[in-house]
């Protein structure tokens, strides 16, 4: 019994990265497990073999496996594609053809790199936060989504923001589900002051609480002030919940707090299904395809290992193998072994992409 | 020749910071100044009063005023009230009915109080950005905004972005002009790969600086890149402008950023009238309501007059009497008087609300 594996490496330091994750699943299937894997096109590289940002072969065969992992999409060489087929498109396809509706973003601050970070180290240091996201709905895919053509050389342009009870529901029970194994602690985000949406959002979040998780303790903060409090003091956080835009947002300057951005991995899942259990997923880094370090043997290729890690956890069952590769990561790390991108103001000496793949698989 | 200042204390810490501006008033008003002031209320309060966040007579009064002062709204006291009339609804009607389409938010770090962000100082030493926000588009006001009834137990929320070219072109005039006089720089955010109004609103901005504004430097940036670059390294900004909802979010961080929440003002502008030149204007600090210490002596009113000093730079073209209530409050911080926010950790004595108003007039 395999499991299917298909991996998109994408854009720019995707297929760097991607390539060392290849390395750390052959030393998985040299040792016990079996991954099938199959690789195929998204993004900007998609659009210039077939026009399309994903194909719908892509699609069928990510329907069919296992779970699916990213490298990054973009760049600018695709900033005067048509918007349908625009690299994004790919991954939005993916993530709304697959019903991926749960975003887990951990922001953990490794200890070798506390001083990375643009806060002073007392306040970092320790962090392990994780952002939920709903990723499947709000202004990423409602309708209208349109510019319309006003004449007299004026336009109007058209998202809609739309959420669902039952949207709200799935995610805040996925949210409250990994706050029993962590801290027990939920924040949900929202800007109930001024959208309908947070309103809806802020009592849906309430029900499902009072219904079925009394046991974890939830508040309730907008959505600014959350970002100001992120900045302020992000350790108060456990498990913060919140909408596809804001989770966008929120998380980027999370990820960003830790000091950490090349090493940060991130989850987006499906429902189990009803009868196998089994739930689509796909796992890519939360840095994006850096094209201006792309092809230089410079990208570290951490972020992309550890969303392997999460998808031996989440998918495949396989939580003994994910803290090994996560402690194969800490010995590396402790090692001294450094990506440029970790080298911070000190200096020292970098290792390259692949070197940093073979010290990882090494500690395996 | 009197100035027509209608002042809106509002709720929480309102009041306290509204009454030491009255003093800076008096101070202007017994040297040569000629300020009308009028009193009213906003927010939480005149719900209280009258069942509305702002009522008709209010707004009349706004419309007629040379600048409108604002001190803060709400409060967990209104938290149950029906949503049309809730205290943040006040605020919104103000901004827009006055038209009040041009948020100023300058983020800047005083020098006294640089160890107080939560960032490195050499990352916020001389931070001085400016934030020009949209006010009066966007998701805040797009119709339709409603909660549906689906049946079944689930409702459906609905928000709507909407920007229609002549807002764009000008908001985005606005901070061309504001970066003449600063670092001649401007980076617009958008999220032009998933949101068509960003589309759009980075056509226009590109478009306005093409035929206008070449001797700026124009670059964009996606929001939530945006968002890990104002944490990651701020001071590579001069003018920032951003849609309604975006600049809600980047404006709270980037003046937490400062350290200096208690000391930030702010100006919302209206069009300059064809006939007259008058704008209309409303000023106002970053910081919220404080419910938690209010009405204990403990409020910072410095954001809230240095907003009067906004005013009377921008309002009322007496550049030299904003100078002098600026450097004011910088003797006052220089000689160490503090209230309690000014503190951080190493502690010492604070002075109340009161006292430092009447140190600042002392210093005048
Ligand atoms: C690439 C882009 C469409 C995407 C998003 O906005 O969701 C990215 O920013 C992310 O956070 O995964
Ligand atoms: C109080 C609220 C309606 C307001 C907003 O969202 O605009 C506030 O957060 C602000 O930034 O001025």
């Amino acid at each position: 019994m395999a499991h299917d594996l298909l991996l998109l490496a994408g854009d720019g330091i995707g297929p760097e990265v991607m390539a060392e994750v290849k390395k750390v699943v052959g030393w998985f299937n040299a040792n016990g497990m079996a991954f099938a894997v199959e690789e195929d096109l998204v993004g900007g590289c998609a659009y210039d073999a077939h026009g399309q940002a994903v194909s719908d072969a892509t699609m069928d065969k990510a329907l069919k496996a296992d779970a699916v992992l990213l490298g990054a999409v973009g760049g600018p060489k695709w900033d005067k594609v048509p918007y349908e087929v625009r690299p994004e498109a790919g991954l939005l396809r993916l993530r709304k053809d697959l019903e991926l509706f749960a975003n887990l973003r951990p922001a953990k601050c490794f200890d070798a790199l506390a001083d990375f970070s643009s806060l002073k180290r007392e306040l970092v240091e320790g962090l392990d936060i994780l952002i939920v996201r709903e990723l499947t709905g709000g202004v990423y895919f409602g309708e209208p989504k349109e510019i319309r053509d006003l004449g007299n050389g004026q336009k109007r342009a058209i998202d809609t923001q739309v959420y669902d009870t039952y949207e709200i529901e799935r995610i805040a029970a996925v949210a409250f589900d990994l706050a029993r194994v962590r801290d027990k602690r939920v924040c949900s985000m929202e800007k109930r002051n001024v959208m309908r949406s947070g309103v809806l959002w802020n009592e849906v979040v309430t029900q499902v609480h009072k219904d079925r998780y009394s046991d974890v303790q939830l508040s309730h903060m907008l959505a600014d002030a959350g970002g100001m409090q992120l900045v302020r003091a992000p350790k108060q956080f456990d498990v913060i919940v919140t909408d596809n835009l804001f989770g966008d947002m929120l998380s980027d300057v999370a990820a960003m707090l830790t000091g950490s951005l090349g090493m940060l991995p991130s989850a987006s899942l499906g429902a189990p299904d009803a009868v196998t259990g089994r739930r689509r997923a796909l796992y890519e880094p939360v840095h994006g395809s850096a094209p201006d370090i792309a092809g230089q043997g410079k990208a570290n290729p951490i972020a992309c290992i550890l969303s392997f890690a999460m998808a031996l956890r989440y998918s495949f069952d396989a939580g003994e193998a994910a803290d090994r590769l996560e402690r194969a990561v800490e010995t590396v790390l402790a090692d001294g072994v450094r990506t440029g991108d970790l080298l911070g103001p000190a200096g020292g000496a970098a290792v390259s992409t692949s070197a940093m793949g073979d010290a990882i698989v090494a500690a395996l």
